[in-house]
């Protein structure tokens, strides 16, 4: 690893850590001492790099998974001090050391020092999830069943398509999140897609600014709805206007959902961007 | 499911049974009452379903994998007494049944009455296996990680492509197979395709008649060995041409491998391939 090449914050250099893991077998991605965790696994091999004296070395995530989430490209990022960086040789690869040290169902991509101003989460312009379906027309596969929900009936993609046009732009999805007091549950929801592919797995993507609490799965539910005739974009209309308070539509279970993306701004925005997100949200956002 | 079309054979009816499998926690396919086993999983259910008194339903598999291999498009069949098939309803699909209580890493795909003179094993005409590789340039995700090879090091797809041309037709793959008293190393290899995907993984294809014991996993270290430079065409011709009778490459790990079709000629033509197969092969063939 090289030296860091920008001065320390508060004495501290900071670094971004992408990584990929397999949710199944985890309790989300935050640190529970009673459970198996993503930042726990990572954690344990961090400590053996960097020492036992920093607990949490000031981790931050860009996208808190729940429990059998999974993420394809999930961005942290760690502060470490002088004596922390010590422990490290140069030129030596901390992703293919924590790589033999932590279980192989998370991968670190790349640990590289952050750009001046980066922060892992407020620095993020916005996170793309893609969650996956096999109906009943998908031909089963154990290689991939792990990474979809598995449905016995038949979705009709085109409705699909047409309700989720509904959720673009500048919406109050109160009655797609999980309730928390005090919270903002305004967001905007810059895409959505759904499709079959070749094979008949149906992908649906979405990306916002963010999303509050169980809102992808939620709104994955309302998809759902409407492919199998059960409810209409005049329905959705109505819970997106704000006459529904509670869970309009069931929250579709972890398995098939996955993180794809964190995207961030260009180099010279990244403390601006912390900035304006610290300004506006709360500390419970995703 | 329907009454069978087809008149018994020595007092059993034939069903073809397609199948997929995760083959990480199976030690192979064929049945051994120490481990578990893909035919062991699928034993347990059939009992369940046709009763206890017979251990193996005669069956009989196209492509007997080995201890961590997978499958897409495994092809077995069973032979079944009046009395068995008395205990399954008309219009009641066994493949759902058996999904329900076998473990998810064995997914049944279909279950059908067998056309006449169907032989899942001497009928086939031919078997194609996948193996793909991670190599360095390649951005780790645990989610496929299970069905990979994962190496650190770069592979040059050109020197692969060149090397597999040298294996196809009727060769004596003596060199590339796991030693059996007097069976034929003799093999028609139909097709072997390299090719490096979009996200950097490299599959290697290879269909032919059939596949001596580590065949495909030894043509894929000659492969691999060419990619890194190790070795030649000249040196696989001298391997192919009897001049090594040891292993000449390293047979490569199961877990890249997997079984993704068995081919099978039309309808009329299935009891005359079953005869040819079985005049020109011996049991140990796969």
């Amino acid at each position: 690893m090289k030296a860091p090449a920008n001065p320390p914050v508060d004495g501290r250099f900071r670094f971004r850590l992408d990584l990929a893991y397999d949710g199944t077998d985890f309790y989300g991605f935050a640190k529970q001492s009673a459970y198996r965790t993503v930042a726990g696994e990572l954690l344990s091999g961090l400590v053996k790099i960097f020492g036992e004296d920093d607990q949490d070395f000031r981790m931050r995530v860009a996208g808190r998974t729940d429990a059998g989430v999974h993420a394809q490209a999930q961005v942290l990022h760690l502060d470490l001090t002088s004596e922390q960086l010590k422990r490290i040789r140069r030129g030596h690869g901390v992703a293919e050391r924590l790589n033999k040290i932590i279980a192989p169902d998370v991968r670190v991509i790349s640990f590289e020092e952050a750009e001046p101003g980066f922060h892992a989460r407020y620095s993020a312009l916005s996170r793309r999830y893609r969650y996956s379906i096999a109906d009943r027309s998908v031909v089963p596969n154990p290689m991939t069943s792990r990474y979809l929900l598995e449905i016995l009936w038949h979705l009709e993609v085109e409705p699909m398509v047409e309700v989720a046009k509904e959720f673009i732009g500048l919406r109050d999805f109160r009655a797609f999140c999980k309730e928390r007091d005090g919270t903002t549950t305004i967001r905007r929801l810059r895409e959505i897609s759904v499709k079959r592919r070749s094979n008949g797995v149906i992908d649906i993507e979405i990306e916002a600014d963010a999303f509050c609490h169980n809102m992808v799965r939620s709104v994955v539910g309302a998809l759902m709805s409407a492919g199998s005739g059960r409810t209409s974009v005049r329905e959705v209309r109505k819970a997106l206007s704000g006459q529904r308070n509670e869970h309009a539509y069931k929250v579709q279970a972890p398995q098939g959902l996955t993180l794809i993306k964190i995207a961030y701004p260009a180099k010279s925005k990244l403390a601006a961007q912390a900035e304006l997100t610290q300004r506006t949200r709360t500390l419970d956002d995703n």
